[in-house]
């Protein structure tokens, strides 16, 4: 494996210490960079710049050249995968993605295409080959997809959704047409993942963006299991390349998603560090967690927040510093600055070796 | 005190054993119905179904006539106090509750009114007694408001949100205005509670429906504190009043709620009802928690979901069966039915006295 400049990210996964927390942030690469706006102008659309490699790499690239982060993330989109399966995936004005032929029926789930994502979503393949030579050792990158749940609730509401009415009236039909529908997409999901880490992705997170919405037997029935499923596929073929399973508002359920033997836990701001690391144990790294609306506050509330989120972990080498959400659109990237400098002025004190 | 034909609701709220588990349902005057859809459209919209006594009291009743429910809860929007606060309430076709007046800056926090509920919210009181008066001790009548920080957080956003970036660069400017704010909502919110109560609501409740959104430290700094003063309020004046805390995604936090005194914590379907009764303590109710999702499921499917909210909590007289949010628009009313029948059938079971 090839020596990076900056492994602390890779070393707090695999529980080596560190002199410092690493940060990274989610949607790092997005709408709140003028260089990612001018970008995706230039592109045309969302789909364009996610499917168009040297694109995908330039925006990946992008928020490194501002902050010192410690990992890359592949610039792309978790409806890559439905969209690959045939559900005809875009984007309106204001709506946000939406699916032409979302899947709603056992008959539907039955005709569904799983695809080979080496062929079908090679353009993520080549993407993440075009950023490991960019990056040329410098940081780790991360590669990503959305959880079977989650990206099976898109599916079927077809849309964004407030009441999820159309998937949980599949999942209480008396059909097992959901699982079904899961299943498709995990083997899907295993085979993508795969082939990002064989392209070169060096971690990778799953994106569980609304197990939340269920009760804690249907999570563990239609999301933690399937997320299960990925974390034995991915231990068994790539036993060195860390996952992390990120549910939000899984709070509750920590433990039961370290359980997994997943290296890592993603974890929302609703819950402090100091508790979410009972919960899961000293095994497992947890990733998170500062409310990304703190990012709207003034410097010094914006470090005393950060301050409070490495206190509330405590000591200790198993921590990724990261917002417990996706960075929000209208955000200064001035105040995100600030953010990346508390971590690395604040942090070290956190890693000491303890005294003898 | 009338004596109610069917107390049960109350019972439970005062720690008295019932013969089987009383329910009611979020919501459960709406838009599922089609007798609320035909008064809606007569009363031409939203603002004059609430704000004309006679209308609100006739969709207040319209469930009863067909449930077999135990408590009635006042037709009305927990929007009224800030559109009495002079924010100019209007609900715009698939927008939902939009302010013309949003509250963003110190300034105008300060210069916000603090209006007298008995007269510039007088038509919900005329709704509470005409209600009354039409039950005519057949169950409790329940009034409501929003907790003081999701009432703010509609005042701040002025319409729905998903980042809620207006009310969190308040949260973090380094002024104190968003307390000055809460303040100002928490005692119009007294008042008016207390008003409802002379008016003739038996029993209370506060949604805080937004206090999910919060890290823990905010959640107790900026919600729960303010629930505290409304709880302490009403204690001091109308003891005999119990009130309910509904926190949405406040699963982790309800030890916290029951601590405040409330005499029932709501529960949304996140959390098993048997690890929230060990977090609440036997000394506070439980109201909660059935996925409305269920409801969009078969009739098997929604017995079952049902039992097994039942078996959650098990025996023991402290639970109100609820949905663990309001009831969505598209539910076939006769799956209420199936709902409604089945707790008045399986509860029994969890109310029998102990063996000798």
């Amino acid at each position: 494996m090839q020596q990076m400049k900056n492994d602390r990210f890779l070393r707090v996964l695999n529980n080596q210490p560190v002199d410092r927390t690493p940060l990274w942030i989610m949607r790092q690469a997005g709408r709140y960079l003028p260089e990612y706006l001018k970008t995706r102008a230039e592109a045309g659309d969302f789909m364009t710049l996610c499917s168009t490699p040297e694109l995908a790499c330039e925006v990946t690239l992008q928020p490194l050249r501002r902050y010192q982060l410690d990992a890359a993330i592949v610039f792309s989109d978790i409806l890559t995968v439905p969209d690959a399966m045939g559900l005809g995936l875009h984007f309106e004005q204001g709506e946000g993605p939406v699916f032409a032929r979302p899947v709603r029926t056992p008959e539907q789930v039955e005709q569904l295409a799983t695809p080979d994502p080496e062929t079908e979503l090679r353009y993520v393949m080549d993407a993440i080959r075009l950023i490991r030579q960019e990056l040329d050792g410098s940081v780790p990158l991360i590669g990503f997809a959305g959880s079977p749940w989650t990206v099976a609730t898109y599916m079927v509401e077809g849309r964004g959704s407030k009441e999820y009415s159309h998937i949980k009236r599949l999942m209480h039909d008396g059909t097992p047409a959901l699982h079904q529908l899961l299943d498709k997409i995990t083997a899907t999901t295993i085979a993508y993942l795969r082939a990002q880490i064989d392209a070169g992705a060096q971690a990778l997170m799953v994106f569980d963006t609304w197990g939340g919405i269920l009760s804690p037997a249907n999570y563990r029935q239609y999301s933690l299991a399937y997320m299960q499923s990925i974390i034995d596929a991915i231990g068994s073929s790539h036993a060195d390349t860390p996952v992390t399973l990120f549910t939000k508002n899984g709070g509750m359920w920590l433990g039961d998603i370290a359980a997994t033997g997943c290296a890592c836990v993603g974890v929302d701001w609703t819950i402090d560090l100091a508790e979410a690391r009972t919960r899961v144990g000293e095994q497992t790294a947890l990733q998170g967690n500062l409310d990304p609306g703190v990012l709207y506050g003034t410097e010094a509330t914006i470090r005393h927040e950060v301050k409070q989120v490495l206190e509330s972990y405590g000591n200790g080498q198993r921590h990724i510093f990261n917002l417990g959400h996706g960075i929000h659109q209208h955000i200064d990237p001035d105040n995100v600055q600030i953010m990346v400098e508390a971590v690395h002025e604040l942090s070290p004190a956190f890693h000491q070796p303890a005294t003898i």
